[in-house]
């Protein structure tokens, strides 16, 4: 699969009071490296939410798994890639890397949110286009 | 084990673009919420920090699964517990609830955050005090 | 003028790497003690965004004076009032209290965002209706 | 006075209920983006708050004036300078803009904090360094 790489550097803003980045800041991470994902393959999520009729790509579950702090000013990357297309549900794996050290590994699992006004809370959970699996897969 | 309640109407401030809180919000109320724990049973962390000379209470790892979403002024309550306390690392069970139902469950594994000169990152994982853990468990 | 009143302990979530509460936090917390002036007369925004059909009340700028620092655990209240009904912009003061002693004081102005399709961005602004104005007010 | 530039996309996470940009995030835009002045400088602030002995470069007071609103996925260049350099307080301006116009105008009003144990809450504001001064002004 191919590997998205979303470049940052450590901000005062995203540290808590222990002087780490506070641990809810890397969700917010792997959305904005999903988000990127897109981007990169000519898929803003403001157009292709209008020309797929989608309310967006909503979370089924996430997880992360800590390995070592990140600090302020710490230049990092984030691999993403694709892991798994299921029928429905479909997952991204990241990885936050300072140099070749891995520091945070995370999982996301979403679907496709097809605006469905028959559907409970308006939406329906729909396989993801072919050519948008494609792109994204590198294919 | 005892359960904790943190009581929440949640805000325009937590939504995002999709007009339903924004999934890693749900993390930081998590964090909250062990905080909470500790407050209501007199362990308020700005004091523990300098009585047990902790650095914090890191995460190992966090998951969440998100079975319903939430909207701006639904009135939550998050219920927290223990739910193991291993040598090093415990875990903390948090479910979110609008009425009776469950939208959000997670979890947080956590370890005691010694200050160490000597470890990495001058930290080491020791276990949890004995009077801490039994006022968390509520006993 | 009514005074509201927010009541909230701060969070290890709201401070920063310097161990003082982040100063974008305070905005955030205006914006949720406007909210919560609404909440209060029983004008919740998810029932009046339909209502009045507005897409919002955004805000015109936007000011904070920061005179202390506050730390996690701190006991605040936020006292909110409106102070001026200008025909378009309306403005609210929010004091940040700790005890009697205010730590920092801000202002929002904003406007009522009617939805209006013939408008620049969809959104034209229009003077707050009077029955909201009284309430308000506290009248 | 040197101009400094911070380009940002706006993501999925920085947008708010209403579908543009939260307007606390501008100003969690603004202490990047000072941040970023003094990165660019070679004065980043892990190392400077040792090498000065500060706790940060606090707030006295933030201001924003919201004149057109972000959307998701807006390509936007944050220009900031020091406009002010008084004895105690320095003022910076910053400017959003998107292509050539400016959706956002704010300025932060801070102080350069010095650890000092006889002061209140432990910190003093001290003039800026000269040295410090002089690179933040492109001299």
């Amino acid at each position: 699969m191919k590997i998205f790489k979303y470049n940052y550097t450590v901000m005062f803003s995203d540290c808590d009071n222990a002087q780490i980045v506070f641990y809810p800041n890397f969700f917010q991470w792997f959305d904005r490296a999903t988000q990127n994902m897109f981007i990169e393959v000519g898929l803003p999520w403001n157009e292709i939410w209008i020309n797929y009729d989608i309310v967006g790509l909503p979370l089924v579950d996430a997880s992360a798994n800590f390995i070592k702090p990140l600090r302020m000013e710490d230049e990092i990357v984030i691999e993403s890639q694709v892991v798994e297309w299921g029928n429905k549900v479909w997952v991204i794996r990241h990885d936050v890397k300072l140099g070749d050290t891995v520091h945070v590994e995370g999982t996301e699992k979403r679907v496709w949110g097809k605006r469905d006004p028959d559907a409970p809370a308006g939406i329906s959970a729909q396989p993801v286009p072919d050519e948008v699996r494609a792109l994204l897969s590198g294919e």
